[in-house]
């Protein structure tokens, strides 16, 4: 009997706003729907945050009609505030992204506001949202380094996931924003997560800066973690990170989960498709490391 | 304190070998002088094949006596027969590596011989450089997947690497020569190696084919092992094992391994300028996957 991990495929959203070029709305929902085909059931479908901030996410309420709601799929989108989350819901979300900090200087650089004021208003969302039966997911930034400060306390980021999890997140998502994190910190910080709150609600968010991203997702794997962020053809980074690149790619990480014998719901042969689309829309998409390998044994099985 | 990871950089032979172009025995030297003045202390500098079958590595002899020996550094030649050992210790060599076999198949292609006689050739040279004071690596290549069979049966590794030790080897190496391996393989494989014999005279080798280099590396280290080979700018692959690239960056394991606070005694700027030349000298290394990141953080931090 296989244990399942979920992926979260984060691309159209974490990874699309920090490519160069803009999407329209029609290769938007393309992109998501390929994913939906593979399998993906869980979509970073966009964010309804400034269109000025974040040009490339205009028109997410677009993108969520065009694909529609479509069983078994949760479509995510990222809100920075009650703003957001009112244009969310208008828009049909029903489920929604938030952002915790460990450091406040990467609150500052990112959202404009202290990691007190972005907690509070996770908060106050995380009340409509439950009287609205919307899910909320709620992601630490920065959960391992900050790019300003240096590495964060774990004291810091254990008390803050366990606030989130007391108002009643249904997921908190320990993200390593700029790729910084080592396997064996992760181990450390993931492991006494799932000690103190269990596994069933906790997340893990990667990036590929230094290499480690396949390593930290073992890493988290092995402390418990059945749920990873992931990004189609390694798409992303953060704009306001220096030094930050793409996520973990989402055909790395489900070609290693398939070879550990875990079950994803993804076909891998589909996957590369949408990595190929993804690479061909942006132009700029590194695609997945694994890439080359995971083509040349599709082409042999064919 | 911290624990020190020993890295035995396998560029100059397992990388130069598998690279289109053929260094001169002076680059060849130089590249060896590199590692050596970043700290590295073991190093597999060439082999004693046959030139025919393997022109890159021709006139290892004179690399050695280029080098010359050097306090506290172990450099390691490659073998086949006891024709390789007469020439290698005729040429002043200390540390021969054998190599042994996970399957038959791998066997016959690598070297034209059955595992058995491959395994009884080891114990023949083993007893000769026992009285002459010689080291012995033995690796096991294709201990986990083979490009002809599929998966190693784990218990045919584990009595060969038992078998290995009992006849008086130094060292029995690891080796996933395809880069197939996953870190779940990994730590049952090692775990239950260094088990049963420890992990003193244990080491691994990885390929980094299909993006798992650095996950398998810390799955290994997890279950133990103190001792890996690694490749400058991830040099390297197999000719005669399919779908085999780079070894495992010796950048990216080195940082990885700093990250993580183990000791290796390298000097990672330095390294990055090996790594550099070894890009140059080749034109066709494909450098660590983290050497952008590494190389940017060198240059803020000068």
């Amino acid at each position: 009997m296989q244990e399942t991990v979920i992926i979260n495929d984060v691309g159209p959203r974490d990874g699309l706003q920090n490519q160069p070029g803009i999407l329209t709305t029609a290769e938007r929902i393309q992109l998501i729907r390929g994913l939906i085909a593979a399998g993906v059931r869980n979509i970073e479908a966009g964010s309804f945050v400034s269109p000025r901030a974040v040009p490339a996410m205009m028109d997410t309420d677009k993108v969520l009609a065009g694909v529609g709601s479509i069983d078994d799929t949760c479509l995510t989108v990222l809100i920075p505030n009650m703003k957001g989350y009112e244009l969310a819901t208008v828009a049909g979300a029903k489920s929604v992204s938030m952002v915790a900090y460990g450091s406040d200087s990467m609150a500052e650089k990112n959202a404009g506001m202290s990691r007190a004021t972005a907690e509070r208003i996770t908060g106050e969302i995380m009340q409509r949202a439950s009287s609205d039966g919307v899910r909320v997911s709620a992601t630490i930034a920065v959960a391992f380094e900050c790019p300003f400060e240096g590495p964060v306390d774990m004291a810091v980021v254990q008390k803050l996931c366990g606030r989130l999890l007391d108002i009643g997140v249904d997921e908190v998502v320990l993200a390593d924003t700029i790729g910084a994190a080592n396997p064996k910190q992760v181990s450390k910080l993931i492991a006494s997560l799932v000690n103190q709150y269990g596994a069933d609600r906790l997340g893990c968010h990667f990036h590929d800066t230094r290499a480690m991203g396949l390593a930290n997702v073992y890493a988290a794997l092995e402390s418990g973690i059945m749920k990873f962020d992931t990004s189609i053809a390694g798409l992303g980074g953060c704009p306001f990170a220096p030094g930050a690149s793409g996520n973990v790619a989402t055909e790395d990480v489900v070609m290693m989960l398939e070879q550990m014998d875990y079950a994803t719901g993804i076909d891998l042969g589909r996957l590369m498709k949408v990595s190929a689309l993804a690479r061909e829309l942006t132009g700029t998409a590194p695609g997945g490391r694994a890439a080359p390998w995971i083509e040349r044994s599709f082409k042999r099985a064919s």
